[in-house]
């Protein structure tokens, strides 16, 4: 098999899969992108993983380049692309399991592809072996890291946090603020509805509706009884619920509204790292922080939040009730710090009247 | 004179005007566009008003007209296009008075313009008359009131706060707040060199060169010595340096570096109006808040803030030196309310690894 390609337009390609799989969205599963190029470097077709129980990037791409042909895939069958020309460029090693979606590996193999350049080896028990698969069936493979090391970092880099939740084997964790442009998340008085606008509201509620679980403090529940429930603008219950955890000590009124759709759970822990493993226990995989102050804080200090999404609020309160308390940091080279994450649209935007910020914890260089 | 246009394309110059205003910079003069538009409704030029000292919009816009036809544009000569025919619509009424440039109702006459459509009369003592002077040289005036109520609506609020601050005669205030995305300005061991990063102090120092006087409170002089210099990406001065103001009751040491550069004084007291009626005396239409807390509080909470700048730090400090103290706000509805600003950039932006919001005070409705 010839590959003619020049750094420069390879390069390129390595930045399109990169780019595609920005388009996801964190949590349950691994960010990753895929392009299928043929052999002069032209894209025939791209693809993404859209989240938890979809396609994932490889299916994606090799679905839209079916679609592009107008007949499935099939190796060995007349086409008028022969499949063994085309590579695919993807940032990270084709699935070898068999889950909600079949393994890539055999996808792979299936279309005839006739080669795979992956950037990071997936090093998951459960879905590794693509790469040994994939070469035991005849297809070229190419380990990024010996083809371009700084792709390899930035599709590595791009998961780090979410390499890191399933080292600890707990929950990918998304953590919600919601505040004034001083970081009150409430008036002195306790006052809070609304201090972000509808379209904050109802990005946040697409947030929660990807969820396994959300995690709020008792103490929120006896002070605002939510129903934390997701529901889109027209108000209506998203298909998919999240688990409502309740963490903390104080006890869930019976009328609680926390109670009312779905399934709700109790953990009398004030400590987020058993909050995780009761979640993990339970299958959950994602986990989305409410608040209030005392829980963000505590999941942000044991370095348990895999990103932020932030929505300000272009208001001044002066004193209220902060978003967080003390992380037990005296000193500003010990701030915690972060990223701004341009994954699932761009890292900073203006959200009706509000901003919403996308975080992730800045990663040891 | 014909005037065959289309709402739509009228709507079209009006917004067009709108924009050109935006490109220039709140500060000691207000923002004004001008297009200037053949009988067809096609823009020949555009003009914008880039702050104090520089040609107004209407200059601006002639200037363009007249490279654009490769020669002065001098009313009655020959041309390639008749400036009788043209119109130019303008934010505000154009000004009659001799300043630092020349009247601007003036130039319109001297370059033969047909007809002036204007947004929002001037009502400024210096430079009202515009109009008036144009109609009795023979220019067909029209009030943007009478066109477009909406246009005149836009214009006036994009200014609110300039003629605000002309009516209490008073500086024009730009306040400067740099912090964590927790709302801190220092750890609480009171380190904050550096909480934002070198792009956010560049931006920051082209916003003081800006300024005729800049503002910083005692408390801050003790405790950081700051120069208060305004210096390029080089580090080298800027050829405009602000007028330090120190205010506050603290004494200010004979060694401190604000003393280094330039003019220096001391007002004794913690009133912000007391401060900006002395600036005033001394011919002062431009001041930058610069910090502490105290002193932005004390701004914001006398409503004496015309625009924020606001950085942020993707940092976390949990507690520290807040940004600002108690405002005298207990409940939500009274918050301090903003709008995003697209004056002078995008309302929202990355600057570096930071983040930068451009906010003006709510307008009432």
């Amino acid at each position: 098999m010839s590959f003619p390609l020049t750094a420069e337009s390879t390069q390129q390609l390595l930045d399109a899969a990169l780019e595609q799989a920005k388009n996801g969205v964190r949590g349950v599963n691994p960010l990753v992108g895929a392009v299928i190029a043929d052999a002069q470097g032209d894209i025939l077709a791209t693809g993404f993983h859209r989240g938890a129980g979809t396609p994932h990037a490889e299916a994606d791409a090799l679905h839209n380049l079916a679609q592009l042909l107008g007949k499935a895939l099939t190796a060995g069958q007349d086409q008028t692309i022969d499949p063994a020309t085309l590579t695919m460029f993807v940032t990270l090693e084709p699935c070898n399991h068999f889950g909600r979606t079949g393994p890539c590996s055999h996808a792979i193999v299936d279309a005839g592809i006739g080669r795979v350049v992956y950037a990071v080896a997936d090093a998951t028990d459960h879905a590794a072996g693509g790469a040994s698969y994939l070469k035991e069936h005849g297809v070229k493979v190419m380990d990024g890291e010996q083809l371009n090391p700084e792709w390899a970092r930035a599709s590595r880099e791009l998961n780090a946090r979410w390499f890191q939740a399933q080292n600890q084997q707990r929950p990918f964790t998304t953590l919600h603020l919601a505040q004034t442009l001083d970081s009150n998340i409430a008036a002195s008085d306790g006052t809070s509805q609304w201090i972000t606008g509808a379209e904050s509201r109802e990005h946040s509620h697409v947030i929660r509706s990807r969820a396994d679980a959300i995690i709020v403090g008792t103490g929120t529940i006896v002070a605002d009884n939510p129903q934390l429930t997701a529901r889109d603008s027209a108000g209506e219950l998203y298909p998919k619920q999240p688990v409502r955890v309740a963490m903390g000590l104080r006890e869930i009124p019976a009328d609680a509204r926390i109670r009312d759709h779905g399934e709700f759970m109790h953990l009398p822990t004030r400590d987020p790292a058993e909050v995780l493993e009761a979640l993990t226990q339970k299958g959950i995989s994602h986990a989305m922080i409410e608040g209030g102050s005392s829980i963000a804080t505590a999941f942000l200090a044991a370095d348990l939040v895999d990103e932020i999404w932030l929505y300000q609020a272009p208001k001044l309160l002066g004193s209220g009730i902060s978003a967080l308390k003390d992380l037990g940091i005296s000193t500003l080279s010990e701030a915690l710090e972060f990223e701004l994450d341009d994954v699932d649209g761009p890292a900073v935007r203006q959200l009706g009247t509000d901003v919403l910020l996308h975080l992730t914890p800045r990663n040891e260089k």
